[in-house]
């Protein structure tokens, strides 16, 4: 059998820098509920032990991208804490923040139509920090994009928060669903809208595995 | 019964400005043969008729924008020419521009390595072409989205070619797979590199059906 590429059936590939590679030998898990995260790396050909980390992430006055890391390395390191060594966990936090206020998720529509009408027509903050522990040692970076809202009519909101999609989602939208269709533009990494930078969860994996990134 | 947004089983939505409630009456084509457009509908809650039009596209001296828009309306009048006219065909044509060339689908895997070369931590450009046609007129417009590329070394790409992914791809990538890995920022609308802008076809469906667009 030849595929393709021309490929033979027991051909393998003489690269191995793509993330399924890299992590082909390790124990992976993903210290997430978030369904998003989990299909950003099934995409990514990885398959994670899903084990949410049930942490408390009050939000406080601390900047952004310190609370978005801090949060990711908590949960990280709190499934870490029961596994052994040589399972690489992950941890994720998004944060949405509007003219320096977060917008978590809303408690209620009341907050929904608050919470977008306060994005509408304007760019607002994502961060989004990553933890990976592996080896007793944890390593944490985030990600910054800005998202620009169109203007939303009265009509609109009420309309969206009908889907029901706004509920348990950062800020009250969702940019993979029926919010899409209100997003203008965006600046930055969009799967760190989304809840998990992809191009800085390949260079922390690269950092990480930096002795096994090549084999010829 | 009653939901989680406290809606009776026979509630209805009040304002129908979501696309899938624009467009819940009218019977939609897609003339594009696109997994991902397919994909990026039925994330919008639509279920088109797909009917690929197999029309020419060759590349020309022509501006990119011109080019995506008359790709679009061709494919569009192609398949609504044997439609009635109450059918809403969509035609989409997306191209990718580097420093004034259009990078079309690789040829092969000596060219998805040039490409792929070329685009190495540079910026280039995605145009997406849309036209929909009712009722015997089209409506075409475009999107532009910038996409910055991470230096890539010689054995990503490669290890990337070997993925297969390049190959039906303009501009020998895909952004949402492994592609994403190398895809450090965009600027402007993400759907639109993945081959179709919502927010510009929300916009679009608001001015064909504008009449239809409040029920209160």
């Amino acid at each position: 059998m030849v595929d393709v590429l021309g490929h033979s059936s027991n051909w393998k590939p003489r690269y191995k820098l793509m993330i399924h590679q890299l992590l082909h030998d390790k124990k992976v898990v993903l210290a997430s509920a978030s369904p998003r995260r989990k299909t950003l790396l099934a995409m990514l050909g990885l398959t994670p032990l899903i084990i949410p980390a049930r942490v408390e992430e009050p939000l406080s006055a601390e900047k952004p991208y310190l609370q978005a890391m801090r949060h990711a390395k908590n949960k990280a390191q709190t499934i870490a804490g029961r596994m052994d060594g040589e399972t690489l966990v992950i941890g994720a936090d998004t944060i949405v923040v509007l003219d320096g206020a977060i917008l978590g998720k809303p408690a209620d529509p009341r907050q929904a139509v608050e919470y977008l009408s306060r994005l509408s027509g304007h760019t607002h903050k994502v961060y989004t920090g990553i933890s990976l522990c592996w080896r007793k040692t944890c390593q944490t970076r985030y990600e910054r994009s800005l998202v620009e809202f169109a203007p939303l009519s009265e009509t609109e909101i009420q309309a969206y928060i009908e889907t029901g999609e706004p509920f348990d989602k950062a800020g009250a939208y969702g940019i993979q669903g029926y919010g899409s269709q209100f997003i203008r533009r965006i600046q930055g990494c969009y799967f760190n809208v989304m809840g998990f930078p992809i191009h800085l969860f390949y260079k922390m994996i690269e950092d990480l595995f930096k002795e096994n990134t090549l084999e010829i």
